[in-house]
């Protein structure tokens, strides 16, 4: 099983920035913890971090038949863009939507997701954890459709 | 380790009720898997389900000292109930917010949630699966706050 | 045929409740001319008040299986209850929501219907009259859905 | 007793325009059961079928002395038209308000009513066999105003 | 003369929950001193607290005639119960509606009422001290339309 | 110098629909009080009322030429009609917008304007009347024009 | 008879302020006109300027007994002052808004009036001429109630 | 191939109406155009233009069977009708919404269409040669339909 | 102990101005029972009273060190100030909002107030008395404010 | 003649992508008919993709004087972007938007475009054949302009 | 070059007023600076302050011909006064609108400007050396302009 | 000092693009402008443009350490960028927002700003001399933290 980490913009910054929102765990350290757990499973995981609404649309326009399903974090993109809704609409795999914080503790702007509605499922609160457990409940899901 | 499990109104309905949206597991079966489970890693599970939202206050208000977290899944109540949401905030207690569907595929009222912004985390679109992700979520962050 | 007749909040009152807006019958009174004139079609009426959301709630999840059909005017929930909502889709029978009043000539927040998009059809503004209309047409379409 | 049956745009076309929605029934079979039950209780039935907005409030315009009260499937312009509000509310008759499909299941655009707010009642979501009931609810009211 | 003072969600937890907001004071001291004060002007004070909008709603429909007016805390209900306006309207006796905090402080949904409509007036953002200023209110106003 | 006024729907019913509203002036009387009125300045009136919107749109459209403004009182249609809006702004001449009641007054949805914004002036509140100061304030407006 | 004319903020400026909205003439040539014309009718006119919304509700606080009737261009206030509307719904006399320009060909913000709901009419888009308009359907107004 | 050509309000007034908005052509020379240039791929124009929006539904009633597809610019009811959006939906043809203008260029009123939801396609900003453009991309969608 | 009572607009008509809504009392007697009744607590009242919402904020400004609280009815411009507002916040002083009527049984845009949020509470609908029961809650938390 | 023609996001799918929205026809066998049938016209087509809103930014930014028009798909970008409006408004030449569905069908938010009222005109719902009827009409346009 | 600098409604205050917002410098230790820099460069500066919204009107009415231009700080005014914004469109000099702090830091009615949009610029969040940066700037423009 | 002067997209395009707006300085111009006057102040500045929000934010990313502010011109972006919102936030420098042209005599999409809530400031409306401005309101901000 072959798994896609997307994160979007400003992720790169996990650790230094707003640490009372995003907490002082790096991206590095939350993939490598990932890559671990997801060893232990038999799952290859391969990540992507870009701060371009763009790029991260074409890099679903090449998920379908390399990866079995995504783990994406779209940070601020999830509350503005329809680009990316249509990007996960159309690349044919189940894809997990992940955020660190709590987004319905913060500005009202946050409280919507334009991407969410055309995903598997969501996971918010839970800091760098939040990553192991959307993996796990993709592995779960990836496993039970390839049982049907 | 002591968790209580709260549903809300309609959920024992689970398995006959529109099973397109909701799955074809059973309230009890899921209940089953998430105590056997919890088991497994040293952690009590109790279960509360009630239709009554005014219930469901009440047995927030006696959880302090008695649970180390809730997980809680307040159905049709997470659009509608300010007064789980006062119960949620004064509870004292980390508590997970879950769903079985993704709100978001779904009409527009069920997009926003009253209870989410004084929750720990929230996780959706999962089924059953769901509240054993939340489990994980919910001692993750219980044994941390112990560490502190 | 047997058919279930649910009241919501505050209709024990009527009659003496704001007569010039609800009439001066009493729901015992409507009940009773409902009663009769079922028997006279061979139809069975059983009743059900509450107060309660959550009470009616949990009527409805064991309606199935036990009536043909259901009347239920759920007063002041109609517009704020998504929990009834809920409840009314999953339990698999026709529903057909009944107003005493115009809902329509009164505050606006009673112009919209959370229930009414998942019922059989409504009927509003006839009194105690419109039990008896919705008997009726919940009558027929019972017995055309058998027909079929 | 005499009842005008008012019918707005399209509704010639009842039976073959989309019949999932509205039903294979045809205006004129709707018209005929409608006046052979309201013969077997002395009532004559007259009716009026327009596509145009101010051919309708015209007719109105001339209801008074003439029909003890009007049944009214207003159609599309339910939901736009000030001018059919104001010409019911002036007509000084009882008004029913009758549409073959649940509106409540449809855009939201078809949620409001202009009309119904000036109307003696409403009805929705029975077919054609709404304009039964209509009659009997329209019937019933005029019986008892006289008696006052 | 007798008044009822009524308590909506969560107003047990009072002195526990959340006390940078609702303050230290319980609601027993509270209610013990409102008694002490009632008695002093020969006024009988009762009480009636509960989390279930349904049994606030139903003990309300048994008010008329018993007591002489009504305080009445609904807390989270205030901004969300159709069913409580509707029994406050109906009762037919004098409501004071009292909140503890001053909402207007607080989140834009706590800005509304849905009850204050249809009470006699509203105190907020005095604590405890404020249902004392609601007997002293209300008495008044029972006096005034005695002597009428 | 000739004017034309222009009456919108229900309008034919003046005098007897809700004379608390519009008064017990008929159409008749005012247009005969108008004539006399104008003859006595020279100027030429005639009239056409409809109860079609798309009549009142084909009239403006041949207007031009014709005569040397319009007196408009588009009664419902005011509210909802985009199609006047245009042919008012299509048809070169000085329109003046008239309502025998004042419309803030009322509904909400009365409150707005569409074809206002197209026309050279409004007035509202002065029954009957307020056809004789439009024409006063047509006249003086075409004669200025004129002396440009 | 005696009648106030009163004007509201900015409107000193006229003749100069952007005359391509207001027109070339000043308020003092409007006066003038005005109390020429009114003293051929035996009616007596005073003004009253302020740029000060209080001063202005304070005038108006004293006009019961002095006048009868009111001429009022509130300007600016009209789409802002809930005071002045409640001065002119306090003073117990009727009072005719009059606007220079055409409101609804203007920003959004002016086609609502907060003080039109509480006058006897409105008139607008007539330049100076309208103040005339105005004291012609006030006066005719005032006879009638005279007459009553 | 026999195609219906309609055109809503104010249209006939083409070419002298407002020629900075519409253009300078008149809906007889864009008529002849189309007919010669569909006479040329072998098919038969018809026209219809009223300005009764019940005209129109009736119009669109009839069509079915008769023509193979409809060109249609509803021109001011596009933003209004709901009972044109249903006639297209029940009329059974594909129909092509167009306007000579960009209405994206005007009031905001006029930027959404109540009818294109229910249309195949919809071009605007060409003026007259827009109708040629929708007889091509009709006749196209036409021929494939045949070729299923 | 020392109190501002500050009156905002229109207020200096009270017992003349619509008594169905504002009662019979005047401002005198109002003030005149006030002052007796703080004296008997040793406590000294001023007043001040304007129409000019300038002269409000400017009084706000001069309060500091010179009064212990203010009583303040800022009448229509609870609605519309927020420079009241700001002065409010600025002074320094606990200050209590008191309406003579209750506002939310009134017009919508009386539902909201600027000014609540930066006030120690609210008292509405209890007529004159609500000044005394201010002075009370006022006096209450000032002692409670000097016992810390 | 020089022609541009630009897509935005997620287009390189085409044919794979929902080919129940979007159709099965490829975005290169759509370029390859464009092109052909520009050739036969005399027209030089070139293409533009990418998935960046900014580089459509850029790419507009330099087509001055390069180009004789712009046909242009913006996708998803069509409905939050902007940047990309004022890169439309700000490059001189007339750009046609094409959209391969007919985006009325869709969710609510498609409803709206940002980036049309810069544009000449809008073709929608026609698939790959839009491209060919955008080609005409901005063929015709510019053939046009430069007659003018 | 001779330049206004108004100040409204609580800005005598500065310096005392919630500090942790407007900083701690007074109004007149800003203009003593202001009027220092000032004369360093040849302009003349005169200053205005006062907390009633009609006497900035009035002030601005009286600006034209006498100063170059204004440099204005409208306070709360900036978000309610539509007086002030005809004051300043009607002056005929450029004004330049200046905020102590960040408006969109703050409350959610503080976003929004109704006298920017008629202003020359707007400059906030630099404290009192804002004035100065204001100062520059309309030198800069006023000297531009006489160059023309 | 060093101060990087960021521009977001359509920027290079000044000079040229629609110059009644922007005017007819190109950004190099300014540029050198701004360089030189803050050489002459001992201040560097570096400059960075670029039409893709994600290379904005990646620029933000790595400005913390390396510069002592920001001058940004987000231009489009600021009216729809979450990511630049966050981006702004997380580099802990102070950054003004510069705007050519007064935005709030713009389109209405245009008076909100998603990023000026976290910058220190923002100016607005002086074209090209608005750098400068900030650049002088940022170093005395600069400096006066240092002196902190």
């Amino acid at each position: 099983m072959k798994i896609l980490v997307m994160n979007g913009p400003n992720l790169k910054l996990l650790g230094t920035r707003e640490p009372e929102i995003y907490g002082r765990e790096t991206l590095e350290s939350i993939v490598e913890t990932l890559v671990a757990c997801a060893a232990g499973k038999g799952i290859v995981i391969e990540t992507f971090q870009s701060d371009l609404e763009g790029e991260l649309v074409a890099k679903l326009g090449g998920v379908g038949g390399v990866y079995d399903g995504v783990i994406f974090n779209p940070a601020a993109y999830t509350h503005t863009s329809v680009a990316l809704r249509d990007a996960i609409a159309a690349c044919g795999l189940p894809v997990v939507e992940v955020h660190l914080s709590n987004t319905h503790k913060r500005e009202s702007f946050r409280h919507q997701s334009l991407t969410a509605g055309v995903c598997l499922g969501q996971i918010m609160g839970f800091g760098g954890y939040g990553y192991l457990m959307a993996l796990e409940g993709l592995a779960q899901t990836i496993a039970l459709n390839k049982g049907k």
